[in-house]
């Protein structure tokens, strides 16, 4: 299996030249987003929780406090939608109707569990560092049992994701390219900035090459 | 009234220090968020669609195509969830548990409502513009009837809204300073690149006061 199967959840219906179920585009986009939106009901009002989130194979994983309630609500096997979105872009035309924006996005559905075992849980946020920042997590102060305790982690087994994309200029109809406004796309990008040290940093700390 | 009232639904009980409810902060994080997720509910499953928003006082405004399902089901006027995230950095500490991220983020609840009016759907449309590029809209080939009929606005009153933010570098437990650990923030930054002219673009066309 390479892609996903949609059914009515998630096939795209509206633009669907822009759609894409492979595995590859998906995981690629669920991958370039820094964080995600977890949408949950909750007594019949849906809930969308921005969160940190982070992938192996067709499992996405998110953690937090095992107090949390949104951590509650999905772990109890309710259906979720995580969506991870990224803007790239005003799009401008030359009427009103034809402006867009660029954008990569994914919408992912299933049904999150609770990661019961702790070993287990250490070893997703470990996964969770390491796609970040290989080799941080041996370095730092080792995690104590309690932190773990006190964190929960859930995996989403994904069931069914679709991708949207559009990239590009705009499209315009045929008779008003020849009239004088300005057209074009307006790009956007989510950047890092240069790190910023804590001071209370101690001496002579080198920037570790994961942050180069 | 001068911030949102928050009931069991929006009340941030996390970390609830980072929490605001006033409208400065609400309204400020909504306009400063390019685009926003609603979530919504169909047959017990959620949803969570990215769509651009934009603000008229305590209403958020959007918009797509009249067979647009999220649009049609929003416009039946169930409990949606608008959520606008800004992701403002990693936050690095000397324990993996203390790590973080800084980030700015509202949640707002209430019922979307189709505007059924063509032209107060058109000068909604019109303000959606002008809020990005103040001026354009008169430039434009004029918007016609029939787009303005395939297209659908909603409304949605914001009943009530909490934000929550980030900010600062890691806290990390007094006895963990001392070790030699790089820490500190490596912030990030949604940004505009410089404009794509269309390749269609006729002789001669400024770039517009709007866009410099
Ligand atoms: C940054 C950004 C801004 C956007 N702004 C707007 C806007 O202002 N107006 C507008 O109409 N649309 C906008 N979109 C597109 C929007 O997300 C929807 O695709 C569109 O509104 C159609 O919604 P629908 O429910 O009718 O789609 P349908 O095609 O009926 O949805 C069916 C299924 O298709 C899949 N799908 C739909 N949309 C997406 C998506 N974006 N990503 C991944 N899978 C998807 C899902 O599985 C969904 O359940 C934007 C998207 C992004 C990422
Ligand atoms: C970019 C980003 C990344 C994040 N990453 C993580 C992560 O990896 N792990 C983690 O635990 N948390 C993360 N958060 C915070 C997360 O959004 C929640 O605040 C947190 O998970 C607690 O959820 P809860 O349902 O237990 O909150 P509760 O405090 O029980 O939520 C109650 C109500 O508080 C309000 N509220 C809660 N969170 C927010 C918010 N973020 N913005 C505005 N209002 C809010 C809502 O109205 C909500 O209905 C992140 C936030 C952002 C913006
Ligand atoms: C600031 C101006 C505007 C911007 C940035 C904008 C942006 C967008 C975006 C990003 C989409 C999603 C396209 C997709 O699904 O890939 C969209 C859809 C749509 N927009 Fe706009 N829009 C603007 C103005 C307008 C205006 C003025 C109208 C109507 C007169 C309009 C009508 C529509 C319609 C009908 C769709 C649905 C397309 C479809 O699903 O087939 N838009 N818009
Ligand atoms: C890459 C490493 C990590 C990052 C970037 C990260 C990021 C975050 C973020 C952004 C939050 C939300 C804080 C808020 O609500 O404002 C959070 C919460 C939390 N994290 Fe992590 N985290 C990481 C690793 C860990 C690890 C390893 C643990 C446990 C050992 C952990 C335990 C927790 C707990 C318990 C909370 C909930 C805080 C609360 O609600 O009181 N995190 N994390």
């Amino acid at each position: 299996m390479s892609e996903y199967n949609p059914s009515q959840i998630s096939r795209v219906k509206r633009v669907h030249r822009r759609a894409a179920y492979d595995f590859k585009t998906v995981h690629g986009i669920l991958d370039a987003a820094h964080f995600c939106h977890v949408g949950y009901v909750i007594d019949d009002q849906p809930y969308v929780t921005p969160t940190l989130h982070w992938r192996d194979g067709n499992r996405l994983y998110w953690h937090g406090s095992s107090a949390s309630r949104m951590l509650r609500q999905v772990k109890t096997g309710v259906p979720v939608c995580v969506t991870a979105s990224l803007f790239d872009g005003y799009v401008l035309a030359r009427s009103a109707f034809h402006h867009s924006a660029n954008y990569r996005a994914v919408m992912a559905f299933g049904k999150a569990k609770l990661i019961e075992d702790p070993a287990k849980a250490e070893a997703a946020l470990k996964l969770m560092m390491d796609n970040l920042w290989p080799g941080r997590w041996e370095e730092l102060r080792p995690v104590r049992a309690q932190e773990i305790k006190a964190t929960t982690v859930v995996t989403m087994e994904i069931e069914e994701a679709s991708a949207k994309i559009r990239t590009g200029g705009p499209v315009d109809d045929e008779d008003d390219y020849a009239l004088p406004i300005w057209a074009g796309v307006e790009p956007a990008r989510q950047i890092i900035d240069p790190l910023v040290a804590d001071p209370r940093l101690t001496d002579g700390i080198p920037i570790p090459d994961y942050l180069e």
